[in-house]
């Protein structure tokens, strides 16, 4: 069945119509469908267009259609072009011909938006309580693993030391950042396109705002043509999806590397953790690196459907069809790794033993150099001499704290005894006492600032 | 010059030099990078690692450096690695060694990231302005234009007639949304990673609440490692770069096409058009073409820059330095096209007797089914019968209003004479009176909700 | 099932085990995998690994899989982890503990790469046929429209006439590329990994070269590591895939174009278009437009794969798993495209009379140009003539063809009453007589090198 | 100037021009205009459109404005629209109004994509060796550390023994396969459009065979119309490009790896690492790290071009000149990291005796299993034993090859004193002896085609 084809003579040809249907994906609408069809039945009724009869029989047989999904117990035919025509191929079966005054006044074209909009609505929810989910592993282990030592890189060379609680609450608030946009973009996309019609409006005099208000949206659309046509809302959570997924590559590149032999700071659990087929002695992150490659596919999304988009000529044109398949698979991929990676984190081993025994003297030279400057030396001239200590100590072979006091002193007069105490690494850490350091004190109170974003939801 | 070195005994390649120096893109940030110099050299004397002398001594070489750059007087090197070892290097010829106390308890990493959040803070305005204009033109045309009826397209087939002045709306919404993301794009970049060192945090007492303040910002960041890696606002401006620029090539593509011989309903001025070297006939719309062009080449900044962010391993990985070129290329392009877009909008002529003329009877083919509607018939059945009218009317070679009565009663009793009252364009866009229809009573409300977002900016 | 586990206590996590499982997509592999297994297996019996009985035993049992594929008879297990584990299982239910033996020196790391290759070697032919239909289809068409006029456009402006066989050409040559590209392709694609084990090459001494040979590989892979890394031919093809959506893209949006009412040169039959739930009158190009739209996933899939390969640590990382399901999709949307798009094209009318009406006189403007350059002008002054006599034409309201000859004269004294005869569209076609031109005996000669190209297949 | 206007009587708006205008980076065809308008000239005289006297006219001028390019002589004037224009305009300098006839038959859109493939053949070459180069690197260094024992990894864990050299040689072939794909490119891209005229031939008839000889291309393009706006040639070259720099990003990737403290394999030269403006003790593989970012560059690139080129709507469209900055960016990316990798790696040390720490027993429980499959024992079972016995050494807290022979034997009676032989992990290597193997004898064959790929270039 299709909702057209009165000036045609000649039916769809078989292949056509496979490329054409939408059904094998937009059937993931048929919830948000029904509802739309609701209280698209009731405006009607409103509007006089529907006799109050008329209107109680179709929401009737839209309730039973509901239950039908809810139950799995709805049967699909092979003529049903998209969820839409389903919809109302069935609810003609359960009420007869009044099934044929629902679509008065509306358009795929405006059913359609609605339909995606009101499913993203609650999509943004689930997401964020998933990201939700996540953050709270992450401020967990901060907690348990506060004040553990390791060294922090930058270049992926050992730069300074930090606190492991540090390092886990770098990982949190890339994704307090993702639910904020995610949160701005669930109030863009509660805008209504349904009473935009085809492209011009509908000619019913459909309370629009209430229509709005009774399916949680905040407004209607405000120009029809774009109404139809707007796909922002899609483009915008493929790219917030896809930075999220940025956001995971990136913790799941940390942890596939400290979870090398040659780190060792992590291990992971048995139960987020493959072997080879080959290979015996494996333990392979593979959930990690999955998580990783994701943010590979979850920009293709984003790229294809802003590709699609370039130049398109109408007010609606059907290349806006692909648009489903990408922000029903972006949500998809987001919500199987986000809990794996959560648990995943949750259940894995540190060893800070290891994290320790990677902190050596070198990465202190940043707080001898403040040390000279703190003895009245320029940055600039204090950082030449800790990078000649660091040198002299490469060439002699040894440790650069254990450099003797001649030697240190050959490079400044004002290196004194005191100097010993520059090289513990726990002081080191505990001098980054400004808010976003990693002091202790400054990550206690960081902690405070994310528990609190993650409580009120 | 370099900012490093105390612990290397060779030099850098000089091929490797080329490839590793950035003040080739990064001298952009010049002022910034002054202006959170002079921040910072205050902070650093309230913290007291400067005495006042110290910090009036740098500050006025600062000024003197910002004012060089003003007035574009400021001498490069070929030694400078970039914008900050410029700076720097400038300093120390004015100022002498206290130059060399400026870099105390700061790192290029949180240098950078706080310059380049400073130009996107100043960038935004500027580009919220030129979005501005464009929508200035748009309010401006839809109010002249207001009127004037033209065909409405789906799928760039004939659809329902519309008014101009909707159209010309239809195109400021999306520009809306573009100025509400980058607005909301604004808080997020507020917030200040000066203070988080290289990636620990800094071991000097600043205020980091009152720097922001200082500077502009809204909050400190809230965890050194991540403050010197997050590059999600340079992504963000990517992607509200790209998604306004498909706005501009959906509207490019329109105006390319109206332009058409074919279409012939606008026409572009002289001063926004081009010939051809060979066809001395040819008016063509580069401008227009150009405009939908740059639709792919923003999106190739923003998968270029996400695909560079992919699994970075570190809290700072010199990857970070690729995120310069792509943010300021968007940022040129988005304001070298919308002003010329805007103008060439302003003066181009429509002609409403080609849009009219364009406007066919079938176009009404709704009207007609919503006339049955009103007659007591069933929706999809009206259509039906709309539809077979249409075929009717092809098969006889002619307009459908100029079916006569017996042949529109063969397909239904319903139609009575009154039915050719249905085929009016004007009365048809009369009847789609909903917020957000195409009626002039909506779209001359619609003008007043545009004119009230550009008014209080 | 796994096929590892023995260094594992615990079990893998279900969620985890729903995100690593690549069954769901994997399955594609099954025949090549059953392929792939029965070469390996006699590989290992000459390399006196397997005793001959042994070997006969795996090959019938695998023949029997092989069977219960193609009927679609196999049971999957949810405990099947992916295509290999499946098979292996299988076989062991089917010959016990023999079973166990087929995996010897063998990886599923080259393992997947030899299936995936060996899916693609078949399946670029698969594609090529499909292309080559579509060819077919344009020199059809060329054949039987060659000679109808038409107006050329650049810029969508109205540029020079040429012959509508010329025009269908246009997109026969594009494919061709794409043609070329996938059998060059091929020949990168049939390098074979299988012995290369995990990383490091097979233990066991088993002949590669009858290996490859076997199986319709040109040779063995030169470096294991680099063998089981390498998805060049993956994004080799997703580039293919999606420059040939970019050629169908373009097709499409001139087809669209050209069914529209105001160009009106096509008309879709009944078969390839479709109708509004809305307007009765619609008939829209939707298979077109969604050719067009399918060039934008295409190359998503690209864009994802190769920010998924970016920076890759190690001889075989999981990501690598990303590789199947966007090889898989591009391939299947190439397969659904073609064909309709060919047919579509088969059964579609041309409207000669409209493309005749749409040639005015304005685009003989360059032949009046080089009109004067016959008569000894320069061509840069005989094109600012003739820019003049379009002006002049332009001014007047009337065509440039009626310009009177005192007119004409006014403007260059070297035009003669012979000028009129510049102004029939089919001389201008004719005069473009160079190899690739519009003109008739340029196109026929083109027809045939095009049907040369086809046929040989 | 621009080569149109007669029709026109206003005059382009500035900031329109300033759009629109290309000399900004088309001036880089220079040399390629000129050598095909030296072409152009000669084949209008031979076509008997000019006489020798003004053939040799207008070539005398154009060698005199090619040494002008040469000699970084040549003045652009503001007025220039693009490099075509400039070189027209300064040709009528030189030779006054003859200059006038050059364009006679030819249009800017034949002509620049004439000059963009004359650029890529060129530079097809250039790239060709600079990827030249860093193979050469690749084998020396395979050659000089071709024994060196260092541990392969799959998901970064470690996984089998490996030669140094045949890891350096697994970065070679990929970069075989680019230098092949190019080559193959090249071939496309010597298809010549000159004499394609605007979109519909030329009229003049030029032989555009000797034409297409005349300036070392294989042929003349098959139809004007595709001629002009084939742009598959730089989405070819920019996928290579990409696919090129995905391919550096792994090896960069695998040097910061195996540079880190953790893995401590590889130590760049001075000459090649950079320091940091905080820490005095930084090495950072800068260089590396801006390879591997550069990959998203390059794929942005990629990206950016094809979504230009989606669903454009003619035969030549302005769209199209979004081509070149894209194309000359690529390019110069890859000619800029080229050398300097090379360099680094040519100049880098190794560290075998770290390598040789990192292979650690469990690495060669492959090989465990494999002897048990010696033994008899299917390899299914094997490895199941073998992850057995690397599960009871982790147990017991000792490396797999001390476990006693009872402890080997409470897995397997077939385990016997020979069992300790299994450990050493050169043996491994060498048992890995097929063609593309880690075993010596397999690598010094592999070296030995790998020279074979560079000698005659």
């Amino acid at each position: 069945m299709t909702l057209w084809g009165g000036r045609f003579s000649g039916k769809l040809d078989p292949q056509a119509w496979a490329l054409n249907a939408s059904l094998g994906f937009d059937r993931r609408l048929a919830l948000q469908d029904v509802r739309g069809s609701l209280a698209w039945a009731q405006a009607l009724e409103k509007a006089g267009v529907l006799i109050q009869a008329e209107s109680m029989q179709i929401c009737t047989g839209l309730e039973t259609i509901q239950g039908e999904f809810e139950h799995q117990e709805f049967t699909y035919k092979e003529s049903d072009e998209d969820i839409h025509t389903a919809v109302e191929r069935r609810l003609g079966e359960l009420i007869g011909p009044a099934a044929g005054k629902l679509h008065t006044g509306r358009s795929r074209n405006d059913q359609v938006a609605t339909d995606l909009r009101l499913w993203l609505l609650d999509s943004i929810l689930n997401l964020d309580l998933a990201l939700l989910g996540l953050q709270g592993v992450l401020v967990e282990r901060a907690e348990a693993d506060l004040n553990i030592l390791l060294p922090g890189y930058t270049h992926l060379q050992r730069a300074q030391p930090i606190l492991l609680g540090h390092w886990w609450l770098s990982h949190f608030w890339p994704l307090q950042r993702d639910r904020e946009r995610l949160q701005q973009l669930r109030g863009r996309t509660a805008s209504l396109p349904l009473g935009s019609g085809a492209l011009a409006g509908t000619t019913f005099p459909v309370d629009r705002q209430a229509l709005a208000a009774e399916l949680g949206f905040s407004q209607p659309s405000a120009n029809s043509l774009d109404a139809v046509s707007d796909r922002d809302f899609v483009a915008e959570f493929l790219f917030c999806a896809a930075l999220a997924g940025s956001h995971l590559s990136k913790l799941s590149e940390q942890v596939v590397l400290f979870s090398s032999a040659e780190f060792g700071f992590f291990e992971l659990s048995d139960a987020f953790s493959t072997g080879s087929s080959l290979m015996p002695q494996k333990k392979n992150p593979d959930i990690f690196e999955l998580a990783r490659s994701k943010a590979g596919t979850l920009l293709g999304y984003l790229t294809g459907l802003m590709t699609t988009l370039k130049g398109l000529p109408s007010a609606y044109d059907k290349d806006l069809q692909e648009d489903k398949v990408p922000v029903f698979a972006a949500y998809d991929t987001l919500m199987a790794i986000l809990p794996v990676l959560a648990a995943a984190l949750q259940t894995m081993t540190v060893h800070p033993e290891r994290m320790r025994a990677a902190i050596d003297p070198g990465m202190l030279a940043t707080d001898l150099a403040d040390y000279l400057v703190q003895k009245g030396l320029p940055f600039r001239q204090a950082h030449v001499l800790a990078g000649q200590a660091v040198q002299m100590a490469g060439k002699l072979g040894k440790p650069l704290d254990t450099l003797s006091l001649p030697e240190f002193q050959s490079l400044s007069a004002l290196i004194n005894t005191d100097v010993y105490s520059v090289f513990d690494p726990q002081q080191s850490v505990a001098r980054r006492n400004v808010p976003g350091g990693t002091a202790l004190e400054a990550v206690k109170m960081q902690l405070q600032d994310a528990k609190r974003k993650i409580q009120n939801v």
